[in-house]
């Protein structure tokens, strides 16, 4: 039923970690059916054959690991798009079962990224303890609250549904890492421009990649659209052929936008749209103002420039 | 002792998976001491404090998510330099100890993004098998091996030190896939270039990210310069910085890679070298052949612009 607000979301699972926790941040999750997914092919899958309405899934500077596969996920296999983002910082803490003293603690269970990101708190606070492997942050909260590890560390979030108090927080080397997570969902009209929007697109150029690489930024550059990520990916498929994932400024509604997306088309092998939607703002360490169209290339101004072409060509040369 | 080549080799652990197999493709690793580190930022220090003298950690395309990781410690701490790459295949074997058959198969262990890897074949083959996660590929061998669970999905390497036998081989989704690993070291003379060279770069630039990342690949594009690989990470630490990590064809012994580089120390904020090596040549799906510089641009024509442009400023102009 188009109009419907999706209601079946998927996330990365398990529960009780971060993309859980960036989900319940959306207000129709928070009212919506919440199924935790194995891994970020399946949550995608679950929104191609129609099983859920919507994926959240970790995209970028993640501590799973995962924006690789989702990057190659996206684009393999039935078209999805981003239709919100989610920025979260990425926040951790020590947790042992209530009146287990910090001194006192021997094994500490992480998941390894997470035991990674916390290396200098572990070594100026707990040089002499053993830091045990598990596969997630909930795994981790479960092995302290059962009595597994002596501790944990996890997020504040993954805390939730155990008995555990918190023996230090914000105990990650970089207090400012965030994770950004987007929501995916089937091909439809994209929300609505907010003036400060992003759009998300996959382009594939071939051989000399300096050379077009230089030709699809000055695409972008003419138009004023600026550049908020660029990641280049390996395609294996084809000999020479070189994907990059890019995210601009603005929405696919803005006439600069859709000038610029119509120039890739022209000079690319090949362009995927991953959407439009509003950019998140966060304030810890991003940039936190919305970026307006630069003079000269508001929507006004192309119509106005429109209008003059027309009446150049109809001999109005006044 | 220079001239000495390296003895102490650390790899991203555990024992028995793919950083291993790509470390004991290196003859000198052959015959050096090898020791796993537990990860990423553990083998890089162990390499700063002169503990070992080479770390071998994955930088792209990797199955441990390990990528990120990889290159903001490369660049957070004392310089190191790539000294080698080496690109492996991404393969896996469903492997159980003999006797077990396919058709019997109930669980199987596996690193979570193993079995995201092989998702459509264990779809295929083992439908109503269950998946159990596990840390990694060596754990998944020692599970199958010990009876733990059916079978495992593991890299061939990981099988050496059981007794078990393969009941499927090359069980990946896509059979193209591999994953590049660098050898880091502290810094001194590059290797010798060869003519088929890589050089490494992680350039900062401020605030308007299209046009300032424009002059960066003109800087590159103008002598010639090709890339192969770019990628943005958030630098945490300041608003509006941008890191761009780049890798480009040539060695920095080169005249037109010289060249490139003074051009980015002039108009970027900041530029960290991070290594000339010689390119990995791989034939599964990856360029297989070495480029030359393009015509015009070699050493011997950057000595007679040079002898020319001297012959001008003496007054010469013959």
């Amino acid at each position: 039923m188009p109009g419907t607000p999706p209601t079946r979301f998927v996330y990365l699972g398990p529960a009780g970690t971060f993309a859980e926790q960036a989900l319940r941040t959306i207000p129709a999750a928070e009212r919506g059916a919440r199924t935790p997914a194995r891994s970020v092919p399946e949550a995608l899958d679950a929104v191609r054959t129609g099983d859920a309405d919507s994926a959240l899934v970790p995209l970028e500077n993640s501590v799973g690991g995962a924006v690789a596969i989702t990057l190659d996920e996206m684009v393999d296999g039935a078209p999805l798009v981003i239709t919100r983002e989610v920025v979260l910082p990425v926040e951790f803490v020590l947790t042992a079962r209530p009146g287990q003293p910090l001194a006192g603690v021997r094994t500490v269970a992480a998941h390894p990224q997470a035991s990674t990101q916390c290396r200098r708190w572990l070594r100026d606070h707990l040089p002499d303890a053993a830091v045990v492997d598990v596969l997630s942050n909930a795994a981790a909260a479960a092995a302290a609250a059962d009595g597994q590890q002596d501790a944990a560390i996890c997020a504040p979030f993954s805390i939730g549904r155990h008995r555990l108090d918190v023996l230090a927080d914000k105990i990650a080397d970089h207090d400012d890492a965030v994770t950004r997570f987007v929501l995916l969902s089937r091909p439809g009209p994209p929300p609505p421009r907010t003036g400060d929007d992003l759009t998300s697109l996959a382009v594939y150029i071939a051989h000399d990649r300096v050379g077009a690489l230089l030709a699809v930024l000055m695409e972008l550059a003419v138009r004023g659209v600026n550049l908020t990520r660029i990641e280049s990916r390996p395609t294996g498929e084809a000999l020479g052929r070189y994907a990059f994932f890019l995210d601009c400024t603005g929405h696919v509604a803005e006439d600069r936008v859709g000038e610029a997306l119509q120039g890739l088309r022209r000079i690319c092998a090949e362009v995927r749209f991953l959407g439009s939607y509003p950019r998140h703002r966060w304030t810890a360490s991003g940039p936190d103002r919305p970026v307006p169209a630069p003079a000269g290339l508001s929507d006004v101004d192309y119509a106005d420039a429109a209008a003059w072409l027309s009446r150049l060509r109809s001999g109005e040369l006044s």
